[in-house]
């Protein structure tokens, strides 16, 4: 049962474009009004405050504050991605369509959806809550939250609790959560390797200049061997625990696995690859403009974007350090280097499975479900959990709702009506039973 | 002093846009038409040699043939690059303008005025002049004459002579004519490397999946050392004889080369890196999608353009061959690996100093300039040059007027009003001194 409300709730918040990649143009202060507003109707002390930088406000809200309760600040965030009809959708991304038990529009499931579910699940509950409630919603989390580690700092006297449960997550099949208990680090560079003034003919030019897509080539490829491992020091070495392991293997499908990836044979220990191990993957190079057609030049630059994932031991500053020292000292004489690290820097993060927030979670999510959630690792890499740990030392359970085919960042996203339904009775115990997490 | 009617002939052909790379509107056969009259006008037995594939005309003509006199074959070609108002000229490209002593036009130095220049200093001859003529003009050079090959072995009687003369070259300077000793060979290849079936979340499949965008990276590098130096076997163990090394570095302006190539320094042996030595070039690469910002994907393929040039003793099959027995040496399990070859496949190329008709066109230059040409190396490459000698045994001397600074496949390309006097001046004396190459 969807109560009353949710759905038009959620219609009028998925009209609103706010997409923090595109100029502003009004949507993301419009979006933050609502949630504002919407904040206030369910009884909460709502406000906007202004971030630092550029950014969109933070909406903050919080219940009554009472001292023999837990404290949980609740986030989430009211951006999206880009998203425009003409992109394949079937139809209009900001004009919300109810097809077949499914709601399409941009942010259905990522996750304007997932921000109103604790919102809903708390007026339900009333008296009853068992936390003190905060809320913080960012406009920033699309655009790798630039500002967040700032706005944190700053607003850290309002942001204190005793833990942190982000609602931007997802389920891992309908009838059963999944429960992280870590995620990889994340820092990347923007690479160009500059030769010559302007792109040359080959022939004439050939073998008496500097080749930068070649050696380019040669540079990056230097940084891992045949298997693809990382040479850099920064990122070897790395030895996942056993029980980590043993649990990031457990019930591994390796055929679904492999079909979800689109290769023909998944690695017998992908889990561990993915989830517990370092990596560094070659996102673009562009050199000699190939869809220019043939034209034989050596090329004046070329350029490349690589990122890192990195585990517990790795650090961001010490990687980037590493592979700019990697890059520097591999440039042939005669070309010039230019490094700028990607947006979006991130700490490996780790959650005890015993945490009482994570145990509350997944006490919750058994309770519907009738099937205990699975705990998992991801290899993906969210800025948000190291920050709020490194700021306010607070670890944080992600908890959220929608199955992981519902096209978040792709065209005719949309979240199932049943999603709704369990993910506000997974909310509602969630906050009505503070389990081991007594003050 | 240019003769009457040069000017207007060469506007009447420029205004033909006779661009090979674009669908065919009639321009080719309408180029055709016009030189077969021009040459019939000339008194020549002129016709059009339907070509072998979708090959536009052989324009072929023919001057009356006497046992006593050696017969010289004269090639050009009509096609040009093609050029549009849009890409920055400043008047219509094929609108010929005439300003401050030069003539503006797509193809007005490579290379219809070259193309002219013999058939004008023919008329002016007329009976003095010492060879026998034919000429061969075709329509594909500028997309790297895919049908000529067969063209030439199907013509092979029509077109038997004692020599070729290209009339496709440039001088070196504004009086100084370049005779080319050798040329280097060419091949290449387009590589494609592909891993799962779409592009991958980093995050969540990074280190699981192979990354065909690292993966190229690694095999391209390892084509080369680190000096640049290309690895394969086919093309390693070059060596330039002394006298040509000497050649090649005679007058070496190290600073202009630099300047030329737009690099702080010069290798010391520039001439030698690129007209004498091999290289492997590395002109395209395209993964990951550069310019639609960042994704932190792991890209489903990667795509790079690669050539290679020759010198005397590999071939572009055995070259070929070896580039691609070691790329897929190198194909990591998992990825699939799919080659083509270039188009236009050329060998290198040799003419002595001291060939007959090498020596007439040296001479000829000395006694218009009042300086000796010099003899170069070029590292570039003619496919023409080593198919005449494959298929109808003939050695081809390169003949051309204009300057290397007017913008030949760029824009506002230009002939100078003083090419085309020294030009005809040029041709004359070639034309009507058989030196030592009598029959």
């Amino acid at each position: 049962m969807i109560p009353a409300g949710f759905l038009d709730d959620l219609r009028a918040l998925l009209e609103i474009p706010s997409v923090a990649a595109w100029p502003e143009t009004g949507a993301m202060q419009a979006a933050a009004n609502w949630l504002r507003d919407r904040l206030a109707r369910a009884g909460l002390e709502a406000r906007l405050l202004s971030g630092p930088g550029k950014a969109p406000p933070y909406v903050y809200a919080a219940g009554p504050q009472s001292n023999d309760r837990p404290t949980l600040l609740i986030y989430g965030h009211y951006d999206v991605q880009p998203a425009r009809r003409g992109d394949g959708w079937s139809s209009d991304p900001f004009r919300p369509e109810l097809r077949d038990g499914r709601l399409y529009a941009r942010g259905a499931t990522d996750q304007k959806m997932n921000l109103l579910l604790p919102v809903f699940a708390l007026e339900a509950l009333g008296e009853q809550a068992a936390f003190n409630i905060k809320f913080l919603f960012e406009g920033e989390e699309e655009i790798l939250s630039p500002n967040l580690s700032a706005a944190l700092e700053s607003f850290a006297g309002l942001l204190s609790a005793d833990a942190v449960i982000s609602s931007d997550g997802w389920q891992a099949t309908a009838d059963q959560g999944d429960l992280r208990l870590g995620l990889r680090g994340f820092c990347g560079l923007e690479v160009e390797l500059r030769g010559a003034a302007h792109d040359l003919h080959s022939g004439v030019f050939g073998g008496g200049v500097p080749n930068p897509a070649m050696a380019l080539s040669r540079m990056l490829g230097d940084l891992v061997d045949d298997e693809g491992v990382p040479r850099i020091a920064a990122l070897r070495g790395a030895k996942p625990h056993e029980d980590e392991i043993a649990r990031a293997m457990e019930d591994f499908d390796s055929a679904a696995w492999a079909r979800r990836a689109g290769v023909a044979v998944a690695p017998p220990d992908a889990p561990v690859r993915t989830g517990l191990l370092p990596t560094i993957e070659l996102h673009a190079i562009e050199t000699g403009g190939f869809d220019e057609g043939l034209r034989t030049i050596v090329p004046a630059r070329a350029r490349a974007r690589l990122s890192c994932r990195l585990v517990p031991g790795q650090t961001p500053e010490a990687v980037l350090d590493a592979l700019e020292a990697g890059l520097r000292a591999r440039t042939p004489a005669g070309m010039t280097l230019r490094l700028s690290p990607l947006p979006g820097r991130a700490h490996p993060y780790r959650i005890a499975a015993d945490h009482p927030l994570q145990q509350a979670a997944w006490h919750a999510l058994l309770s519907v479900d009738g099937r205990a959630p699975r705990f998992s690792y991801s290899g993906g890499s969210i800025p948000l959990l190291g920050e709020i740990e490194r700021r306010l030392g607070l670890k944080t359970v992600i908890f959220g709702f929608g199955l992981p085919d519902e096209n978040m960042h792709g065209i005719n996203e949309f979240c199932r009506l049943t999603d709704i339904e369990r993910g506000l009775a997974c909310w509602q115990i969630m906050l009505s039973t503070p389990g081991k997490f007594a003050r």
